[in-house]
């Protein structure tokens, strides 16, 4: 089988969840850089070959271009059985955390990130505090959660916490939130992650270069 | 098998995606009724005893408290087997909607309307303006895609189309887009959705009084 081929750039989260989940599988893949910030992405040649949401990742598998973090996890895992929930409950709690990640812990998290260091103009102050509240009332319920058990659906990690860990890793002058201090059991668990054979920071595992935030 | 018991309010959109889904289904269910904004999912008994997201719905199953309306979804699908996805394939097409809908279709649409309607102070402009430009993105590559096939994953419908279905019955006044005008293929799905045996408006499907927006 030759390698999966995930199209991605090193400040795409959601392409850090699938390029994170096979490195610490031993899965082979390769790096394909979108050059996201040149607009790749949003040409409509991209879109109709690529992906017609214009999101990154993609991942090339079998001649088939997969696209959706989430969906793409739930697919490997059938597929490959790591991190794989181990039964129908275990798949109803991943799928749970992953709707859950994608409506209100990585979706706010990523976009306040996005604009306060790579939006092209600076964002209203009133945005930047609107998606923070959203953040804190997000983390602040996973971070009780964390503190009752080690991994997102219990004792052992699964493609859940390969999801609720797009973002934990950029650096606080991205992000705005120093989770140590205010998170420590998301602190904690995203340590737990790091201990993982394979873990690699973002900046380490995915293509192009580092762009310091604008603001 | 008594009824499933769906704890809801009618002013939830997510709440409406698995009550319309029963209703369509013709499988036997009954409302009890959330005094959402009396602040009852707010208070820690009930995040304790039915879900610690704070989130509404919640959907009484053999005993078990269900959340997140997506996963309801797929596992009533998978149990009953109406509106389910007919292979792989379709799941995965199935799954990769609900992803984009948490994350971006109905997510910005519901909490800008909340903010417009609901909230208690008035919203800041920039924060509107700031959700209205990521649906009008999101809602965009939804009509196109609609534009060119009659059901969400294709020629009948998913439960893909209850998920993205969920907040669009509620008037403009209330969500501030004129779909008709704006998305027509949205408006016609919407309104081949209308045509299901068992639909009903959110207002007549689910308990709670109507209230006017607030501005």
């Amino acid at each position: 089988m030759p390698p999966y081929r995930l199209h991605s750039f090193c400040q795409s989260g959601n392409a850090y969840k699938v390029a994170l989940y096979l490195n610490c599988s031993g899965i082979a893949w390769e790096p394909v850089e979108v050059d996201f910030f040149g607009g790749e992405a949003r040409k409509s040649d991209w879109r109709d070959s690529m992906n017609k949401m214009g999101e990154v990742p993609v991942l090339e598998a079998d001649g088939r271009r997969l696209t959706q973090s989430g969906a793409i996890l739930t697919w490997l895992a059938e597929r490959h059985g790591n991190f794989a929930p181990a039964n129908a409950d275990e798949r109803y709690e991943a799928l749970r955390w992953m709707l859950f990640d994608n409506h209100k812990f990585t979706s706010n998290y990523a976009v306040r990130r996005f604009l306060k260091c790579f939006a092209p103009n600076a964002p209203d102050p009133a945005v930047l505090a609107f998606l923070m509240q959203r953040i804190e009332a997000a983390f602040a319920l996973t971070d009780k959660h964390l503190a009752s058990q080690p991994f997102i659906i219990g004792k052992r990690p699964t493609i859940a916490d390969f999801s609720l860990a797009g973002y934990i890793y950029y650096p606080e002058d991205e992000t705005g939130v120093d989770l140590a201090r205010a998170y420590p059991a998301i602190h904690a668990w995203s340590e737990r992650m790091k201990s993982l054979p394979g873990w690699k920071h973002p900046y380490d595992l995915l293509p192009g270069r580092y762009i310091a935030p604008a603001r």
